[in-house]
């Protein structure tokens, strides 16, 4: 794809300085900028690379001045970081505007697919299965039986869901992610095997949910795993059977949620950090990266470290002393020595 | 698939109490019952939603006892929580009761496929692999040259099998799992970069294994990495080249096993614990979530926490002083302020 | 494929002793050689094996004198270890030598497969990308538009790659792992929610880069995420946007990186280790594993652990008295004693 500075210009409602026709095909830093690519300026500590950056267009603040001569086309805008980002967003729907059914797609007799949907190649959709109106579902999906996705939803290569789990409107899943295997559930037996409890619940995906790539999502055993609207989940977390998740919640890779724990609205998870099952976390709280959550947490916006974790401020206090530990043993030999005179006084 | 009261009370030698032809199509929490579901009462804890549930057909206890009227039709059972367990695996059987070659999988010519199996749309069987009797092979699953599967197993969608690798019977391995990778494995060179060990070895799975999705179990560098019969592995697991799991032993998601270790027999390790390499890890052993393991572990039994971890009751009681830290500094400083008075008389 | 030991001594420039016609199809550990498998002995410590090895044929120093009867063929050169190496090289590129497009490929008409490359069924290469010389992409990935992949790199079942990015010479990539999935960015908003961030970026791995099974690497916000050249990943690593990470360095699986952090050359990361993000590590750190890096390392060759992490050999002085925590405060609760009776007096 290709835009010319008047493209651009009246997309933003800005003001050309340069050349009309100059041409650009993708985006920049302003610092890293190559030839026909478009950039922006709106920190001021990037001032300085307006004179040598080589980008072909730079947007920038309406009020601009210029020290130097400058190379490049510049777009005047209200904003420039606001415009820059109205951009990214034209930009990436543009790349990604696709729709129609490939012929190579494996869709089941009684599948629905809505319409102005995209159902790439080798995508697998099963019986029952609905898709909603201009969603996309690339290459490599399966979607299982009596699954359910919403309007606007965008599922990348790879992806599997497992029967009648429910996604949204306006969810994004990226590559890899599974939702809806079995949750982790077996029962002991006298002979020190374990026998299967069977997973016959679902996962539901509320709308504007994100999930990262390879993350893995287990259907509840009975009833759902829920991700509230708003939740946005990044790379290979694994939320397991009978989780739920509260609206807008964010979490970084690598946390792990065991069973049947119910998280807030509103909190924001490190990576790699671990909750135990069956646990409560009130709305707000926040997870230090790689903090271990072994129980309850009811103080709303809370900020928690620790392994297991407890209040922020205290564990760095704890921490100071646990680095200076060797000192401290010092100390109490110190004071046992000098007791040991005084008693021999 | 619809069931009838009267099919239910067959299948599980109950009597109904109320509507024969009362019609179900999925099951539900008692508390959470819509209608078309079926639920069960076993804890007396959920005793008061028998009157209020909106589930067509409730298993109770055959010697339960309703002090108001229930609108719900019940089936009276010997044990309502193994008649409901019972009817969980009979569900679950029929939803996934497929067999049958699709028209679009990539099958070698001299692949084997048992009687009865199942290879769905566009998985791919490479050259000499077999597939046991009854399996089920989803889609998009890859099995490689030369790999063997056992009856009765299930392989869901994505699941990638490198060649050589060996599956046993009665195993099911969750969506996105990669079995039989290369090891990491590198020989540091003298220009400071690394040249690849290959790795020729193969994974061997045992017969009744769990591995759970977007498992990675890498293949040995010669030799065998072996899983023992029995063993479950929850989802987002890393296993290294030539690793052993002990039989039964049953692992939490996102716990890692570095190269050549051997975990023995009913383990338990939760979610998060790694495990350095070359290590020997005695049967019985109970790992804390999170849990970091340097070196062998000699005693059966033991449950142990920590980075690095110790004994779980002796870590807890560190841990209660690793809180406290600041009061004991607080205590040593006093007593040297003591000191210093003492002394100075 | 079976070999003679005449075939494998002409390879290695060794001399046979025994059955010159004897054949091999695979390799073996010494103390677990079966029959039709090929060994070698350079370790001391594994003499005794060669006596009752079931091996049909074993490797040895040419200098090698038995004390008993072997019964097994040999196969005398230089250096056992170095011959036996060169030969698992020779298995493993036998083994996966193919070429050509598979017919059940699904390739856009102005990609660009280069000369004796091989393309699998069921892969999908997209528009305008372009695959180098004798580069495999095996069954299920997907190389999105305009994705670049070197010469001589190797694909496995499963990988994604999303548009744009670029993969060096001499790459392996292992199943499921996906490149240049979005970044996890999202800018909060007064509703409490989140808007998404455009992740216009892409992702370079430069030559001889291995990346392991179901690992992650997100594109940049802008400009790109790189894996420098001979950079080695181990499977289920989360790398996120706009990561840099230096030649050579080696990173255990698990490990996770956050978004802008700059690793430096040659560095060795355990599993399961964390990095924050924006951060600046220097050349030729090591990382122990599960530690949590908060900030710049600056040292070079400096050697961390813990959580947070600081220097390795601190932290395992303060752990040691960590676990002695409750003798600590006995001994401090001991010395308030005393003082009460000094003062006392």
């Amino acid at each position: 794809m290709e835009f010319t500075a008047k493209v651009i210009a009246d997309l933003l409602s800005g003001k050309i300085e340069g050349d009309k026709n100059a041409t650009v095909s993708s985006l920049s830093k302003i610092e890293e900028g190559t030839e026909g690519t478009l950039s922006f300026l709106a920190n001021p500590k990037y001032l300085k690379y307006i004179y040598t950056t080589k980008s072909t267009i730079v947007i920038v603040n309406k009020d601009f001045k210029a020290d130097k001569k400058i190379h490049t086309t510049l777009i005047r805008v209200e904003n420039a970081y606001d415009a820059f980002a109205k951009l990214l967003n034209y930009y990436k729907q543009q790349k990604e505007d696709k729709t129609g059914i490939d012929k190579q797609a494996s869709i089941a007799f009684d599948a629905i697919i809505g319409a102005d949907a995209y159902v790439g190649p080798l995508a697998v959709i099963c019986e029952k299965a609905s898709i909603g109106k201009k969603s996309k579902i690339y290459p490599h999906v399966f979607i299982g039986e009596n699954v359910e996705v919403g309007e606007n939803t965008i599922i990348y290569p790879g992806v599997k869901i497992y029967p009648d789990c429910i996604i949204g409107n306006n969810c994004i899943i990226h590559a890899g992610a599974v939702i809806g295997a079995d949750g982790f559930g077996f029962a002991p037996q006298q002979a020190s095997d374990y026998a299967k409890v069977p997973q016959v619940g679902n996962v539901i995906l509320e709308d504007n949910v994100e999930v990262g790539a390879n993350t893995t999502i287990d259907r509840a055993t009975l009833g759902s795993t829920i991700i509230r609207k708003g939740a946005k989940l990044d790379n290979l977390i694994q939320v397991a059977h009978n989780v739920e998740i509260g609206e807008n919640t964010v979490i970084a890779a690598q946390t792990g949620l065991s069973g049947s724990t119910k998280l807030g609205k509103n909190c924001m998870v490190g990576g790699q950090v671990g909750f135990a099952g069956h646990i409560k976390i009130a709305d707000g709280v926040k997870f230090a990266a790689q903090s271990g959550i072994p129980s309850d947490i009811k103080k709303e916006n809370e900020v928690v470290m620790g392994y297991p974790a407890f209040n922020y401020t205290k564990y760095q206090k704890s921490y100071v002393y646990f680095r200076k530990l060797p000192d401290l043993v010092n100390r109490i030999s110190e004071l046992e020595k000098k007791i040991k005179e005084l008693e021999g006084n």
